[in-house]
């Protein structure tokens, strides 16, 4: 067994899941803040130079998992495994967001399908899969350049 | 406190730290296989249809954390929350790999940058950020053909 730890908590406007846009075409526009403990804010240090963010975090809310179950954008049951089903071995949840600026321990993020209050384990930067002109990487770009 | 388990283990080249491709332009076309455990077995339905996948897996040789150091991609330390370090509050680690074949419980996949015997707590489908003729979005991309 392991554990972990909250290392922060999303602000979001959604109070419950019924509230979060899913299934096929869901857009996930909606934004909200990472707040990050001041323990660990020396860990966002240079976050603030990249456009966008993996997050790790806990379906706190969600209890039990099932290996087979049927989600919102189909009619058919698939394994846990090939969906984003919260009801998972563990459950551990990962949304990619937009940072659009931070304010000390406060990461001010477009695209948050966590619930309100949802503990946030890890964060790390996004360096692939985004098309290039919106893509920023932050000192790793700046360490490249310089080693040109 | 948050507590996982291993789901399966990484069969993976790398036995230590050091075998591990890092710093720029490091490439991680290395093969290995997540070996899943039985009893999760009924997860991994239908996993084949997708290309791509995330794996979250457990740094579980990585103990302590620092909140800011320098990456092999650099000569500058960045907060932890910018970086791939595997010393992190919570050491769960994320990685992108190609799905070559599934043979049972055991996924063949493309890109372990994981020590071999690397817990894995959790598997996810990659639905975008791979250009569109390499990405297949398995029963999902079924299940939107349907509804056309």
């Amino acid at each position: 067994m392991f554990t972990s730890r909250p290392v922060g908590f999303v602000k979001s406007p959604y109070k419950d899941a019924g509230q979060v846009p899913k299934g096929l075409g869901a857009k996930h526009e909606a934004e909200g803040v990472l707040v990050i403990l001041p323990e660990f804010e020396l860990g966002l240090t240079d976050i603030e130079g990249f456009s966008h963010l993996f997050v790790l975090w806990e379906f706190d809310r969600s209890h039990e998992f099932e290996l087979l179950g049927t989600p919102p954008s189909d009619n058919r049951a698939h394994g846990v495994f090939a969906t984003r089903s919260p009801r998972r071995p563990n459950p551990i949840g990962l949304t990619v967001v937009e940072l659009l600026r931070r304010d000390g321990v406060e990461l001010y993020v477009r695209g948050v399908d966590m619930l309100d209050g949802t503990p946030i384990l890890d964060i790390k930067p996004l360096l692939s899969g985004i098309a290039t002109e919106r893509l920023r990487r932050g000192w790793l770009a700046e360490a490249e350049g310089r080693k040109k």
